[in-house]
């Protein structure tokens, strides 16, 4: 299979490779065990109680879908009336990144300003204000849901505190808080994250734990503190085409990511990689476009030099910063290796002193 | 993890299983080599090269999805103009099925009477010709599409003369044909088959290979026979919350299946299975409910009966037959062993002849 | 304008000339009044309560909109969750000839068997228990709503009896009632009739009264018994596109329409007409396709008698009866004159005695 | 009926009273005239073919709608591919005031920034640079269409030079340029216009030109420069719900509204007295929110003002100002007098002066 590995060091995203070792090694235990399909397998079950052991809300319900923009569009869709619309920051990912599939089911994103990928619980207060005393709100767009995600598209996270104070928005508002955590292990793993699973449990109304970028092979759960909270869930989830007949399949993956509390430390190379990447990059006097404690490191890189970069490593490219310079993304993740990083730092040196090529 | 299994013999559905042990092999193999994401990744490319060369349509595109329904709906979709409908069999899994999955993209289903599962080309072409002749018919859902399963949802089969015909009549009326090939490998394994690969690239505008039911953890390849066929494809996947991440995971899986030709043969033990069970269910005076050569079983049995049965066997519960007895279903599959089914055998003996469980 | 008069008596429909002669004085007389728009004004406030007063429920409320497939696939999608579907006959309106916009907002029409376009609470019991006690109702489409036409697409009425039993099998099933009443002053003005409109303000959870057909120029009244039983109604209206901005519009044309009886009595001479067509025809030799005791008339014709026919006469087409005999429809109107009918009728007997045109 | 009259001013909009006498009149004389349904009839044959001979483009096809929200979500539903957003200004109708009514039919609004309501040639260009450089433009919504509407919001003009730079990167881009004409006849009245119907029939795919707000009772009617370029035009008016049975309805207003130019004339008293109204704030020292050529009239007032303006003219609330302050409406219309202007100019002078009212 050699011909089919890149030479290149991919730094392109956190989705590159396959899954977790004890995430493949459960997989393979279980595979001619029979089971129920729909999500009705013992192993969804098991996993499902170990989500809502770790989340702390035994009384909760977890349902499996096999992707974020699936996962996004569904409960965008289950958690607004048919005239509602969801708040969302203008960079969020069911902003621009979702190709409309959130108004594909009939609802409208209402964006709100952010700060590094991040909205604020008075922006959303203030929008409602505005709403309610526009003598004309009946012919708008009423605001049904506030969505975020953690960490944001930035990487960025929001503090125990600001979670705090939009969870109080939203229930002074009475329409719930949804978050995205397709990055979740990310964030667990970050020292500067004071934001727990209980606490996400306690705060957000449904949130889901991502299993894609994460260490699965496909799979996020979506995580309800109170059970039954959605109504009709697994017609709603069928009507979008997003039941698996073999549930298990996702079932399986998360009982393995939550055995033994291998999520909450899943995300911890990504974390120590991206740490020492950035202080390569300040010390390469190569500038980091924002500070974020994740696994998304966003820099800027005069373009030439992006042009050298490109011929031996792969990353993301975000957006022209001025005419001569680029932003770029280096993203790490559960599968980065020490060696990896070092390579890449190493190829920064070189760049920076304008040294060839290894 | 023997507590989760189940203690009866399970025949229930034909997706209870994990995967095919060369599937399993190939995502070990494949698991930490770095790719591309969203399909654009060398084991999707690989996979489709060896999907296209077995249909023997060479210049056409192949895209991975993960479900039945999330393919069905999106490729009804994709297929049909926003005024338009899709017909079905009025037993049609997009009929009955999918909980309104497609009217959810605001297609209607138009749908047609059936044979054991099967529409015919003639109440296609007699459904257009009334329609163009209704003084009202800018007033009606025009037809846009066909839909057909092969096998069908009564595990019978289209002949290669039925399926040109419903080509042709598509042809006539302009109109694409799709085909739903959720238990393909079912057909491809049975004897009655002369419905080749080849035939449906020839005889289908689009068709979808599954994997699911067929031997993959997930998966189902939507063959295009004429690439490029479906303007702005991956947006619309996107849209549709159906375009996977870590797209390699369903790529692998089809580059195995395809691999020696695997898929042509995976089905081979359920159709020896079913061969067996409905000479035994003869044998025993349990009459079939309907004949076909594929892997469910479809009988009718009386209700003490059924319910002495449900002690030791799983199996589908399908509708009332009449006030005393019931249509039963059992499902083989791929993995299902000889010695499996010698179980079932001796259990519908026993049921039979009123002897008590082994 | 004489030369856009058609030259042939126009039996068609009975949407063919503009409003009764009251109408169009309220209109002229209230032109400048000065009122706020969007159904907020002055005469919107009286035609409800003149509506509400006639139909026996003074709590209730009553909106305008301009037409009966906006009406109809406005209530279905208000009146069902978003994945529930709506019963209707298989002939129903909404099943055949709006086009699919039912569908366009997401919902399926569950079609059921009809006697003579009428539905039987008997079908609507049993298709619920069998939804209800099939093992994968959760992967279909929820009853949510039953939709019914009075008078029905073939000119049929419910009878109280018939009414109530719907009305009770919808309390049982916890669905509502909708009544479609686009030709309801017909109904109103039959004497077979037993269905008054406190009748439906107390059987059916919402309907509406229709005016385009009934001697309005546009304009359909949506009865809502319980005040308030639709959330966000305005929103909704306008997120349909059907809030007309000059509301009053309709308001006016319902408050002539609902003073002093008007529209409890509009529809007999439409009656009349359509009993004295109905006898010639019986006395012609032609035979009625079905009874029914409305204004619309449908008879069988043979082909070579219906070209002779259309020659004078303009008339609804409306399905081949066999291969030499048409099914067709005479509709009158409120604007039916006696002198037309008997034109009409005069042509009949020409038509039977093979004698010239006058 | 003086009972329902305002005893205040009313200057709340410019849909207040019903229509012009000319459609009056044509209404009465056409009344009990036999024609067909649908917009099939000669009336709407006649308004077409003025409208086409006015908007110089005889080779073009016109149908009429009744109101601007169903018109506006109608046009972007069929202008755009599913895939597809539209773009408008931030503060254009169909962002903020149709209750999301466009994404009601899957589609994004793509807001784009406006200068007093009107957006530029260069935004559009820089945001189709920018999306087909975005290496993740697949995930994205596509610009399908640009919507904008003459008079804007604000009550702005589009010049001849900046229509034909829209015109222009719309063909560059290949998407279609859709013109809102809800309030056209005031930009054709307002003496600072330069653009004529030709010129939109030029440089417009599609627009309409508004009756509702113009002189009909209802109605608005869309202009096709080019005919047929709507695929199943009658087919998706009616799966919007927004097929008139009685087409004939708006076909005689706007016949009446194209006769002898009445159209292009019927705004002048709004001018006219919009122009007097903004030079009486400018004396009184109530400065103009902004300048605009057209009936919408916006200044800022302090609230204590405000509230005793109230108690004798009605006028539209737009926003807060300041904390003290308040951006307020006056709209004219083809209906407004030189008497009612008057007063209000009274009513200002005293307002200014402290004086109480009259």
């Amino acid at each position: 299979m050699s011909d089919v590995t890149t030479a290149k060091l991919a730094f392109t995203s956190d989705y590159m490779e396959g899954c977790h070792p004890a995430v493949l090694d459960a997989l393979a235990a279980t595979n001619l065990v029979s089971v129920q399909g729909y999500g009705e397998d013992p192993f969804c079950r098991a996993a499902e109680q170990k989500i809502l052991s770790a989340c702390g809300c035994p009384d909760g319900e977890v349902r499996f879908l096999t992707g974020g923009t699936q996962t996004n569009a569904l409960l965008v869709d289950c958690l607004t009336e048919p005239w509602q619309g969801v708040f969302a920051a203008e960079t969020g990912h069911i902003s621009v990144h979702e190709a409309g599939a959130v108004e594909f089911t009939g609802h409208k994103v209402l964006a709100l300003p952010h700060t590094d990928g991040k909205i604020s619980a008075e922006a959303v207060r203030k929008y409602c204000k505005d709403f309610l005393a526009d003598p004309n709100h009946e012919h708008m767009v009423e605001p049904g849901l506030v969505y975020i995600s953690h960490p944001t598209e930035y990487g960025t996270l929001y503090s125990k505190a600001e979670l705090t104070a939009l969870h109080e928005v939203c229930a002074e508002a009475g329409i719930p808080l949804y978050l995205d955590g397709a990055r979740l292990a990310y964030a667990l793993a970050a020292p500067e994250n004071d934001v727990t699973l209980p606490d996400l449990a306690r705060l957000c109304d449904v949130f889901y734990i991502g299993g894609t970028k994460c260490g699965a092979l496909c799979g996020e759960a979506v995580v309800l503190p109170k059970k039954g909270s959605i109504s009709h869930f697994t017609t709603r989830i069928k009507q979008h085409g997003a039941l698996l007949a073999k549930g298990r399949v996702l079932g399986v993956q998360f009982d393995a990511l939550f055995t033994d509390g291998l999520y909450e430390r899943i995300g911890a190379p990504a974390i120590e990689s991206a740490a020492r990447i950035k202080e390569k990059l300040r010390a390469c006097g190569f500038p980091l476009f924002l500070e974020n404690p994740t696994n998304q490191v966003f820099f800027v890189l005069a373009n030439d030099r992006m042009e050298r970069l490109a011929e031996t490593v792969e990353f993301g490219y975000m957006e022209k910063y001025d005419d001569t310079h680029s932003v770029l993304r280096f993203a790490t993740a559960w599968s980065t290796t020490p060696e990896k990083t070092d390579a890449l730092l190493a190829a920064l040196d070189r760049l920076s002193q304008d040294l060839p090529d290894a």
